[in-house]
């Protein structure tokens, strides 16, 4: 039995928690939270916990096993650095971390002493992500052209972080798992409407070495909520509206054909445009949280790696680092680098 | 009666012809085109109007009082510059013209001669883009922080223009029209996916002086069609979606308010949400041709100014200048000047 | 070439002169209406066109071989008997006729003369419905369950017939067409809310020998417009929604099974659901009157019974005199027999 | 503070416990439930609360003031019943009992020893259904003209009631709440397509004395999930979506104006079609269970007497009686007398 500990009973600590009492060979063992309001709720409803408002005491307790981290971006690293070096294998929400070499010192911890590290990109474990993963890799979608999304709404303005760190992390987490490769460049442009200067809108585009294009559009304060991704392949296109209650996933047997009459006749090139069915294929409804607590739990108990390890945190770190860059630049276009893992 | 010689009858030309001959005050004349089939369509619906292979026999032509042109982007400079040396009064299809010094050429031709030059920004003459002016211009929005465009669909790829001149164009149209002030800077980003290089998937970012931001994406290879404008002001937000059969503008009461302690405090801004109703107005149903062909003979009578005038499209076709160059440099930005209409 | 003459330009008119002159075969010969605009606009619009105010003309005129009859539903049976008499074929706009008695009376009319005798049940002819029948024949729905559709918008109230003529019309037709069983029993509410005592708003329900039920809503009177019908079977479901731009048809690979624990414990019925994927097949786009054109000539050229013939007229009137007699009683069930098509 | 006991933790149950714990003014003292798992569940979500697998135990604890009640509808009457004649307050489950003999025994029962007796019709207490019923009460609507009411999805199948029972009830209570009339009679069609006999489709029509008729579509074998009811009225017309995230009422400004010329002139009335804006209202999104609970426990506190009633509990089990036995005779109109509350 896998004892957990976790950090933060805020916004998203609740739902960890909650999944995490309900996976087989795991259990919450301790939560620590700044307020002790937050704290009598989740003794209110779970009774057999420990609470406390030092995390310290926690990450200290040689009964735990795991710590998750659920807790504002700029505490990541210091919570994760010191629960690994107590010998605790760490679950962290996204990002992993604020600063990329902090990402890097993490792995490097982890490694050292052989435990878990694993980043909560929780939509690679939605059944519509793996759905998707799975048309991209089978080559189902053909040569994939563009990953276009859109997540927008009224709310939450994060203090410590810009719109880009709080939304575009989603895009950047599901492009690093969905597509083989690894942006080598990145554009973005934002904005800010309110005091403190934190950018409320953006627009990342991250280029590839072929002709991918990805670009996120991100936004706290739209009038409605939209979560909607266009993915363009040369055989199969894809809308994914993850609000659809049941039809998240769609697949149109849609695209262009191309006729040229040799290499001379570039410009004269004829485009034909192909439409055949639609598919929306059945998904799975498990909460991706329980699916991906489960997995943290397997992979302590095996020793494995995870689908999320630190390495796919650490290069979502450097494309939130590189695109913030780029909009306080105006769409000034940073280099990326080969985006090897640090652990490679 | 105001007779009026249309050059090109393809896809757009039969709209004109259409909405011209049901305008009081105007009559088709003439209707040119390369191909004879089409001009064959044309003596089948509209018996009583010459036709002919040359628009040149047309430009000509002392009986003509206006030229409509609705030929490929790059002929538009010279058939209007040889409509204009003979008197005529000139509506081009958008955009203007190719480059911004043939659209200044225009412009100084038109008003050396006193003529009417007039570029066919359609959706400014749209029930629901004028009511969003208004809207604006009133000061219901409040400050207006952003107006954000998506233009997708499946085909038409075009052969001489990338997709930002094809759609990116309306939208540009449209802020020309809606917000007071003009772009200070361009960022774009896109790709193409055929063979020939004009992109067929654009990002573009317009900055203007203060914090109000501009965003379009285009794509001619999208699974589905969407036309779906979000604009945010401190006051209200509009979704403005062209493709819903009735409710097109739909105007929230929503928005934050944003309470700080004092200027040292600026990182503690405390942000809250206020949501309200939301309004569909009622929109006027005539289709924009008509009004606007309306608009084109009323200036040529009164030797008033229209609304999309020269400057309006010479405005635009140098922001798709810049855009295409930012894009051919991954979204380096591009200052565009005050802005400042040559004419003026 | 099948010389075509149309009586009635005012609504669906022009819908039905538009394709027959489109359609390879037959040219429209001539047009007649009440109004003299009417016809001035046919003049303009079709100059090779012989226009009168009385169709009397146009039924005697020996160089006419069909007669397309597009009026008020209670001049169908003089007109369409009339132009029976002097030998023509004929395709009546929907209804067929105003009651089952004058439906048979064309009908024996068109027999004894061998002539064709069709009706204008457009619905038949699109893409959609053609694919909905081959569901159901096929058996890929396995057994049908229900047949439930919603016809409702804000007009066009009719003069002389109440909205179960004018609207339910549609499904009964599709009906007719979709499900081999014919109703064995009708039983309909509404309610007119206009001076004049015609329902503009009403609900039927059709009966059938097995457990599949039918139901139809329509109204003029709704605040937005619907056309969408659910049709259940023991394998598939059916969601066709007309409005919808491309996706119109969707097959949803859902249901129930039903497990129970021998003949007694019938009440202890196991019920599971069933839920696979969704597909939307691609559907043709030809527009359903062009289809509809062809057919009707093709069938005056082979000499072959339509699709839509005087039998599925007639049963159709049947059902709607059916219906408005039971909806002018609360309900009251009406049998409608067999339903064996008079001609048979 | 009012201490609760909850009879059933099934599917509802766990809905009222959880809101029932955060009313102030009232407390969950105990829960009975016939499966020990379900019962366990209860103990650990809710430490501090008495489980029973008897509810007769929980029925005769003096420490127990109200007993709410969420079991299966054959039973609610018996449970109420004896809970009443322990003189506790009742909250029971729609629909209040399985016939109108028992519900009218209840009422008498409850008034007897001034107790309060309540049904629990959720709708009633969503902002929803509150608006609609302010702008039919205010006149907004002006005449009502139609309700009609779509409430179908896939499952969840009953084993001893009928879907009018398990889903028109929630219509019919709104009918209750929102119609200052009561129906005067009923007609319903609906069929069994599974082993039982029970239907799983359903049609209502319920008449009132002047010419509103409300119309309700219920059906547990529905592809989709649809929860759409149009209301018409002279003046404005509204469309209620309960599954529309957050514009769950529209209101049109549309309709029709009719113009006759003179009291013979009857058939060739006028109609011409008014349309305006459109407006969605904010709406509170407090849970409406929450509301309920809260209601009840003030009902109790105070001495006085619920929205939801005893009465309005009768007069919807007369109308689900009346609707079965009309569906059970395909259609048979079925009147329902002044339906005066037994109570009045």
């Amino acid at each position: 039995m896998i004892r957990v500990g976790v950090i933060g009973y805020g916004y998203w600590g609740p739902n960890l928690v909650r999944n995490f009492s309900e996976v087989a060979g795991a259990q919450i063992a301790a939560v620590s939270d700044f307020s002790a309001d937050r704290l009598a709720l989740v003794r209110r409803r779970y009774p057999g916990v420990t609470t406390t408002g030092d995390c310290g005491e926690m990450i200290q307790d040689p009964s735990i096993d795991a710590v998750v981290i659920a807790t504002p971006v700029s505490s990541h690293f210091e919570l994760a650095m010191r629960a690994l070096e107590q010998g605790k294998h760490v679950l962290v929400e996204k990002p992993l971390a604020g600063t990329s070499s902090e990402a890097a010192l993490l792995i490097e911890a982890a490694e050292r002493r052989r435990l878990v590290l694993m980043v909560d990109h929780t939509f690679v474990y939605t059944a519509a992500v793996r759905k998707i993963r799975e048309l991209v890799s089978s080559g189902a979608l053909g040569d994939v052209y563009y990953y276009d999304s859109v997540r927008v709404n009224l709310g939450l303005f994060q203090h410590d972080v810009n719109v880009i760190w709080d939304l575009a992390v989603h895009d950047l987490a599901i492009l690093e798992y969905v597509i083989a490769e690894r942006p080598c460049a990145v554009s973005a442009t934002g904005m800010s409407h309110v005091p403190g200067g934190l950018a409320n809108i953006a627009y990342v585009t991250a280029f590839f070495e072929n002709n991918l294009i990805a670009h996120i559009h991100v936004n706290w304060l739209a009038p409605v909520k939209l979560r909607r991704t266009l993915i363009g392949g040369s055989q199969r296109m894809i809308v994914y509206d993850d609000l659809e209650p049941s039809e998240k996933v769609k697949i149109y047997d849609k695209g262009i054909t191309v006729k040229s009459n040799g290499p001379e006749s570039v410009y004269k090139v004829l485009i034909g445009y192909r439409t055949g069915d639609m598919l929306a294929p059945q998904l799975d409804l498990t909460e991706a949280l329980r699916t991906e607590a489960q997995h943290f739990v397997q992979c302590i108990e095996e020793g494995s790696r995870p689908v999320t390890d630190g390495g796919a945190g650490l290069q979502v770190v450097r494309l939130l680092e590189a695109a913030t860059h780029s909009m306080n630049h105006r769409g000034q276009v940073v280099e990326v680098g080969k985006g090897q893992a640090v652990a490679a």
